[in-house]
């Protein structure tokens, strides 16, 4: 709840300060652990949190990674309780980032504890990389993990930042979509108009801007820009098969959204399209009188942001070409549009035969009592294709988040059962991968005391 | 300067108690200027302010009308002085409502100031008329005027709440577009959702409105309404060629727009687009992510203000159906559309050859030194239909504005040299009034001391 109470908002200039609190709090609780070179480094914009504990010789070395920061929490009108004051209901504790990534990734930080609580020590060498730009694009992490390329030397990462099936119905995600975030600009006349004296004769901006959003997709829901499916990798049909075995059927991914009408693009399912398809999402719009009442103008500008979710094999530099080209090509010539860069993210794929992906099944059995079924993500990690290109390392994605827990919206919670599964899983996972290089099928397993955590409200 | 400082905003709540300030200050100051029976009285939401003085037997009486209220101020980062810090540059008086109404409405109460305070009395009867709720949509003046209908009687209204067409061109307005003010909501997911989650598998609501927005005009710049312009009177060749020779041409509007490239219904002058064709303005647009960086979300809802302006013989009331049906008809099976509606105002035309009307032009000629042109304006004054329907009377608008005076938008302000010239002709048109009902063409006519206004700046 400490952590949760940081409004570690990456994106807002205004949280600044409240980034940095967080991280200084972060370390502290890392070296108060048993963690050891614990470092809060500062980047160009929020500091990177380290520790290290390397007295495994002879075992692999993990990454464990995680993100401090949190999404912005507007809307704030349609929070229960205020998101930056944790707050226990039911089975849930509610708060920006209990869930994405806070609760997350404190499930890896109680396993230490709990390792190094009762032996002393733990079973692989770890390495803890806990990031504060995770919700902006992680723009200068990418410089962080190159310059430190040899202290981060690693024979794999893990984090949980995904999703579940649901309650009891673990799941390992195996790919993740790629990002581009774009923010778009359309100018009109330089001064916002009387719509009166001028409604008619002069093109609105933001009338220009829907014209222009309008044609973002096709009557059929396919993304408009050309070319922009042309490097979508085909899936064969063993890999659908298998979605459609595994994967969460339509109604679950409605229900999931709260929602009862499906759209997108045609002969897919929502499972395929949300994963192995390419999208396009308006995340906002901003333009002329938005206040009470009404305002008789024609605003003299008007502002989108969008983001793409890239499958393999795009390349957000070439589709951001193709969006800029699409879109000169649509604006009309009564108006001027701009677009500024935002994030950008390749799309990333794990081996599902990849042996840490293997631990992290058996771990997930023996703390949720079910095999996970693997899963693909159409959300976004940069930092995973940054591990593959840089330490040349696969990513297991270990996800303790439920469909409901609100993420980046109103009412985020992390599910409390899943926070105590989830450090028994990392657990799990820790010992597992040390059984697996060690060769010893009967070392001692460890011994793990079940929390009842809702014995009181107080945690 | 005293009057513009009131943040006399009428559109938002939070204003309340200025708009009750800006009225009790202004009744004040009617009473120190000499006038009767001022009464300061209640509506439902802004008060009306009234006075009058009725010592002329035999001559005419003239409402003088005007409103208190001015537009919000927004976007307020853009206003080189604060909106509502009065502050004189150059020739001119900056702060939201000093040209509209509040240094307009000021014209008439310093004309009638001139001629109690040198000669004791006025030449023809007055009753002032002031509102709070103008730039709203005057919800509760028609109720006013219709309760008060005998108190009201009068001969003809005036007020000065127009524009000229430049420096030293005057004009007189003779005819206003009506205005239908609609709020639109287009309603998705019950939540925002993670943009990566269900980006492609839901429709956005937010792309849903862009889509909406982007059928309300056709691809030549019509609005796409069916039977939108089925009641539109067809102007005939003589007064299309009237507006030819006295409008402002093409170059002029865009010139006042400072904008370069012309837009809107095909086959008619910018001129001819915004007095005798009705519009579609989209005001304001709300929905998702508006704050630095980005938000990765599928925003839950999305939100539209739009206004029409309409021109004889439509009917707001019959426009306002047919747009909810054929919003019904475009709104997709994946989204909810509601409507909410704001303001209503009957398009208005006054004969060019009404009496009053020709006054007003001597006395612009008068203060001025040039004879004014009749235009047709693309505003709307709701009051004015309401006083040809209820009270019987024509309206002569004499308005004193300049087209770059940014009424409605950042930096508004008002050219002092028409605040001086607009007293001059308020004090001629009374004196005109009376002379005309007199039939005496040799009455003593007013002596006007002309006022150096720059003298200093101080006012």
């Amino acid at each position: 709840m400490d952590f949760v109470r940081f409004p570690s908002v990456s994106a807002q200039p205004k949280h600044a300060d409240d980034m940095k609190r967080c991280a200084a709090w972060l370390g502290k609780h890392l070296k108060k652990v048993g963690l050891e070179k614990v470092n809060v480094v500062p980047t160009q914009r929020h500091p990177v949190v380290y520790a290290e504990w390397l007295h495994a010789p002879g075992m692999p070395t993990v990454i464990i990674y995680g993100h401090y920061d949190v999404q912005p929490p507007d809307p704030l009108s349609e929070w229960a309780s205020p998101p930056f004051e944790p707050t226990v209901r039911g089975d849930n504790l509610y708060g920006r980032g209990a869930c994405d990534d806070k609760g997350q990734l404190f499930t890896h930080v109680k396993a230490i504890e709990g390792f190094l609580h009762v032996t002393g020590r733990l079973p692989v060498n770890v390495k803890c990389l806990f990031e504060g730009e995770e919700e902006i694009g992680s723009p200068h992490l990418t410089d962080f993990i190159e310059r430190n390329r040899r202290a981060l030397r690693a024979h794999f990462a893990v984090m949980s930042d995904t999703r579940m099936l649901g309650r009891n119905r673990p799941s390992l995600t195996y790919s993740l979509r790629g990002q581009l975030g774009l923010d778009i600009e359309v100018r009109g006349p330089r001064h916002d108009l009387h719509s009166g004296n001028f409604g008619g004769a002069v093109h609105n901006p933001l009338q220009a801007l829907c014209e222009i959003v309008a044609q973002f997709h096709d009557k059929r829901g396919r993304v408009a820009i050309l070319g922009f499916y042309d490097r979508v990798r085909h899936l064969n049909e063993i890999e659908r098969a298998y979605m459609r075995r595994y994967g969460p059927p339509d109604k679950q991914i409605l229900l999931d959204a709260e929602t009862t009408v499906g759209w997108g693009e045609p002969g897919y399912s929502l499972y395929e399209r949300v994963t192995v398809r390419p999208s396009l999402t308006i995340n906002g719009i901003r333009g002329g009188y938005e206040g009470v009442g009404g305002k008789a103008i024609i605003p003299s500008r008007a502002l989108a942001k969008i983001s793409f979710r890239l499958v393999p094999d795009q390349d957000p530099h070439e589709i951001e070409i193709l969006f800029r080209r699409y879109l000169a090509r649509i604006t009309p010539p009564t108006v001027k549009s701009i677009v500024r860069t935002n994030q950008l993210a390749n799309p990333a794929v794990i081996d599902r035969r990849e042996p840490a992906l293997l631990a992290a099944a058996i771990a997930y059995r023996k703390a949720f009592g079910t095999n996970p079924v693997f899963l693909r993500s159409g959300g976004s990690i940069p930092v995973v294709s940054t591990f593959k290109r840089v330490l040349v390392i696969p990513t297991v994605l270990m996800g303790f988040a439920l469909p409901d827990d609100h993420t980046h919206a109103p009412n985020e919670k992390f599910h409390l059962p899943n926070f105590y599964k989830g450090i028994e899983a990392s657990i799990w996972f820790l010992w597992e991968i040390s059984r697996k290089a060690k060769g010893r099928e009967n070392l001692p397993a460890p011994c793990i005391q079940r929390v009842n955590c809702m014995q009181n409200n107080r945690l």
